[in-house]
């Protein structure tokens, strides 16, 4: 009898895998992992060179990423199927075997894998270790601190309505914004409009050595992939 | 020609640090850290056990904490002139040696090692290592994700007006509070009054063998340390 263990992988770079997590992925078994298909997936990339000569690896494909609306009754039956799909697959593994689960950033802020933790809830033992979020690594990629003192932090999706993106972005000090993508033409349009495009910086993979980091406004609205983060710093009280 | 390396250690499992924040933790032949005058301090007690035999130790005592208002001159001035001296003691220290910085959680995310980074900057080699958040630690805690989907997720300090903290309780789905302590009757307050006190979660020592959970409805108003944090999880869009 095994359990499941979804190891938080951090913002990329290997060296800043918590010492849990990589005592884990260095002794695996087998690891399973999520990623489009066709692609090798971030969180399988981080790992790499890490992995046991012997290791099974499950890749869990998404159906669908960014093909038809998140929002769409289609996206929602094509997801589920899939999450309860894999957890049946890793309930029979986890059977006979211990089963790491490969996750990028911090498993439970925004991780697919939250789907799968529901679902194997008093089905077997699951165990969640933290990492490193990925915007994290955004801002230490900046090298400029992100809150002081009493700054109010805000994470939004690019995929909200650009209503409620300026809603936010008017009442925030410090702002982090995931999915982003083909969603940067209206996160851009928000942050102008409530007055903080000239702060925002555009950051991808921040912490591995392929890094990129650019003022927003010096970016072009096609030029977004959809994990790329774009932050604006807070600059809230501080001694001086 | 030394340099400062200040080493974000996470929400206090020495397990949950990063595999490079350990190495350098173990190799430090001088090691500085901010404490409570008179306490051991929160980043020294996480390395307990990992320092080496010779390492020297250099405590740099807060000249004040709560007993006077932080929004005061006096306040003001005194942490300015603690920020001041710390920051040449260092820079004295590393004309000659490589200084280790400990700092709990992530140094980026309201960390004290900030007034110390923008008064080295151009002055000798600073570099941070990213660390896992003490509110990822206290999430954890609680053993239910965070964030879903659209999700938006807001960090507030207790310090901030009640009404501001309302605002901003009644907009986000996902809340950490930090800096809670005495502040504890007014978040809980503002809560109550934007509907989210039962959803609510106090967490101290998140990650730790002490850590403690209470809902934050079950707890007493005088029964909260300064770093405790209150915490509300998000239930955004799931596929099902």
């Amino acid at each position: 009898m095994g359990g499941i263990v979804c190891v938080g992988l951090g913002p990329g770079d290997p060296d800043l895998m918590s010492v849990k997590a990589d005592r884990l992925v260095r002794g695996a078994a087998h690891v399973a992992f999520f990623r489009k298909a066709g692609r090798a997936g971030q969180a399988r990339r981080i790992v790499q060179g890490m992995l046991r000569a012997d290791v099974v690896e499950h890749a869990m494909d998404y159906p669908v990423t960014t093909e038809i609306a998140f929002d769409s009754a289609d996206y929602n039956a094509l997801l589920a199927a899939f999450y309860d799909d894999w957890t049946q697959r890793l309930l029979a593994l986890a059977a006979r075997h211990d089963v790491i689960v490969l996750c990028e950033g911090d498993p439970f802020f925004y991780g697919s894998f939250m789907h799968l933790h529901t679902r194997l809830q008093g089905l077997c033992p699951v165990e969640v270790v933290p990492g490193i979020t990925g915007m994290t690594g955004c801002w230490h990629a900046t090298g400029i601190p992100i809150a002081w003192g009493d700054d109010v932090l805000t994470v939004l999706m690019g995929t909200l309505p650009e209503a409620d993106l300026m809603r936010h972005m008017a009442g925030a000090h410090a702002l982090a914004i995931m999915k982003t993508g083909r969603n940067l033409p209206k996160v851009r349009r928000a942050l102008a409009a409530t007055g903080r495009l000239e702060q925002a910086w555009l950051v991808e993979r921040g912490t591995m050595p392929n890094q990129r980091v650019a003022r927003l406004a010096d970016t072009a609205d096609d030029d977004c992939p959809y994990f790329a983060i774009v932050l604006v710093h807070g600059h809230g009280r501080r001694p001086v």
